[in-house]
């Protein structure tokens, strides 16, 4: 299978059918991109594919795509590459088998900036809320992604105005890599009033990714619909400012749906923008965070809920993710299986089973008995 | 037993020992509190009663504590009077029996104010906080109080300035219930600053409550001690506003000890005065409030979670608090029997047994196969 080919294919899928299309995903799961193409093009696809892809399908605009994506500086980041952020979309099919009905990964992403997506979403925090922003929560919002920033953690938001432009700006402001995730393609030009702020986060390492092909103007529907990219590419959403019924509530019910951590900012009573923060903390469908580090330590993060610039550097710095993954799975005291470290992980059991020998040869990791545990001098 | 004898070995078992004094109060519920006085006063105890009680076991100062009471306009409510609030108090005696070392109930207790204790303390909700308040503190410690007073929900609070002071002014201003208890005798008139506002509190049929001795001046350690009474006579307690290391906390954690509801109000996360609500919400020990409807919904209160001035009035209205509390128990499907019903209210089961029937008679309850049901038109 040629490599453009498949590219080829998931540009064409991206634009037959409007996202997120359940059916033509799981037709493409099954036969791959390119016959699934080839057949959506044919119209030689079940009903479900065909009804969703029939107003379309006979348009062929992927060499056009392709071209304005290059103008804008952008290319198309297919599953099939390295750098396409597998584990965190992971998140997107297990809650699509637990039937969540907006849960559907994308086929492929255009992305601006050259930082590898994969990268960019490692550890990654969402950093969301409403447009009509107080400045009580642009200034926090901006705080904290400079924050996060500072430790090193990417920071993704929608490129709304309010609190998703500060949360851009304030990642900004600490050289930190900010990712904009778009509900129009990356060539729309949308908003106008941050044009010139997506270009800067594209020059510094930061990205604006789109699951629309170029050209594509902003929608209602597409916001929401760019919402399960944003909850689905982070580890967790933190909510800074949300009326009653902000999109933003919308992004961390998602997140939650996904299972991925969702956290809101407490702010005064008296102010409407931080009512649904607060309901969502009241409801415990958010955990309260007041600082950086406790979104840190909400998340999960291993070892970087301290100042990096003072922290010495750990020997597990030099692991890859998935490795890292497996390392932490590992008990101190008591062995471990393999196929106990993978339930613990979340990695498969073979990629497991190819990692601890290697684990173990780096010194991290030591054979037992009934398993695997961590070596001590690596902790 | 005279009333008399009891009363007056009361008010020397409150001195005789500082509260919290578990193995005095042990010693009282096993010999009752007559001869146990009697025998305290003789040095004729175990030596775990004799230890707290040597230093002071010879005064004689009964006589004088009752007449500087009389002229503070205090009297003495011991646990074998009708309005003894023997329901919230109960949470201590089954905290202490959880092996909760500070849930010691109280020996007796001296109180200023025309109210029942008992009354005050049905249903009541603890508003308390930090001395050191901010303006954003004060307003809304006064707002919910209001809000409180005005649904008929007395308000207990420990006179403190700062949040305490604005929560017994903002149930004043709703003409409600207010209740101080102080970490002092009543008379010792303390806070200086607060003096007028006690007397203005007793004077709108609220209460100044204190298991000191008159005279006796306000200390550290009592405040502490206090503030366990203070959780244990509500059913709730909401923190306004509260830095890391306050008073406020202890009361919070008490009343989470007890198994009462606790409450916290968010704020600016930038204020250090709210840092102690965020603490105790993120740690799942409080549960957010932002209105005082909240508040209600939060202690479970029965029908009063709206407009007092609007609602109509039930027919549960009548019933008194043991009643209630028996008819609250009723399922409206099933039938319970006499024990389901006991543990479900929470009172004896003799108590249960002999308010059924009045609840038939009433049209409140069904006699069932199986037991009690609620009589459907009664909901």
């Amino acid at each position: 299978m040629n490599a453009d080919d498949v590219r080829q294919a998931r540009a064409y899928l991206l634009r037959v059918a409007e996202p997120p299309a359940a059916a033509l995903v799981a037709f493409v799961a099954e036969h791959g991109p390119v016959a699934a193409a080839g057949r959506v093009r044919r119209g030689d696809c079940p009903p479900d594919v065909l009804k969703v892809t029939e107003a379309r399908r006979g348009f062929d605009l992927v060499a056009q795509d392709f071209a304005r994506a290059a103008e804008a500086g952008a290319r198309l980041v297919v599953p099939e590459d390295d750098e396409w952020p597998a584990w965190p979309l992971l998140a997107l099919d297990l809650a699509a088998r637990r039937g969540v009905a907006e849960a559907v990964p994308p086929l492929a992403l255009w992305v601006s900036g050259e930082v590898s997506l994969g990268a960019a979403a490692d550890r990654a925090v969402a950093v969301v809320g409403a447009r009509a922003a107080t400045e009580y929560g642009e200034h926090h919002a901006a705080e904290f992604a400079y924050g996060l920033g500072v430790r090193g953690v990417p920071v993704f938001s929608g490129a709304a105005y309010g609190i998703d432009g500060a949360a851009h700006r304030g990642a900004l402001a600490a050289s930190g890599v900010t990712v904009a995730v778009l509900g129009c393609a990356v060539d729309a030009g949308y908003p106008a009033g941050h044009v010139a702020l997506l270009k800067r986060m594209v020059g510094a390492g930061g990205a604006v990714v789109s699951e629309y092909p170029p050209g594509t103007p902003p929608a209602r529907h597409r916001f929401l619909v760019r919402n399960r990219l944003i909850a689905a590419l982070t580890e967790g959403t933190l909510v800074v400012e949300a009326g009653r019924r902000s999109g933003a509530r919308n992004t961390a019910s998602t997140a939650g749906a996904l299972g991925k951590v969702v956290m809101a900012l407490p702010g005064p009573v008296s102010s409407g923008m931080s009512a649904g923060c607060h309901d969502l903390i009241r409801d415990a469908r958010a955990t309260l965070v007041s600082t950086v580090d406790e979104v840190l330590e909400t998340v999960g993060h291993f070892g970087i809920a301290e100042d990096t610039t003072r922290r010495p550097k750990r020997r597990t710095d030099r692991l890859g993710p998935e490795a890292l993954r497996t390392f932490e799975a590992l008990a101190v005291r008591t062995d471990r299986s393999d196929s106990e470290i993978a339930a613990e992980s979340g990695l498969p059991l073979r990629r497991v089973r190819a990692l601890l020998p290697e684990l173990e040869l780096d010194g991290f990791a030591v054979r037992g008995e009934a398993g695997w545990r961590r070596r001590k001098e690596s902790a």
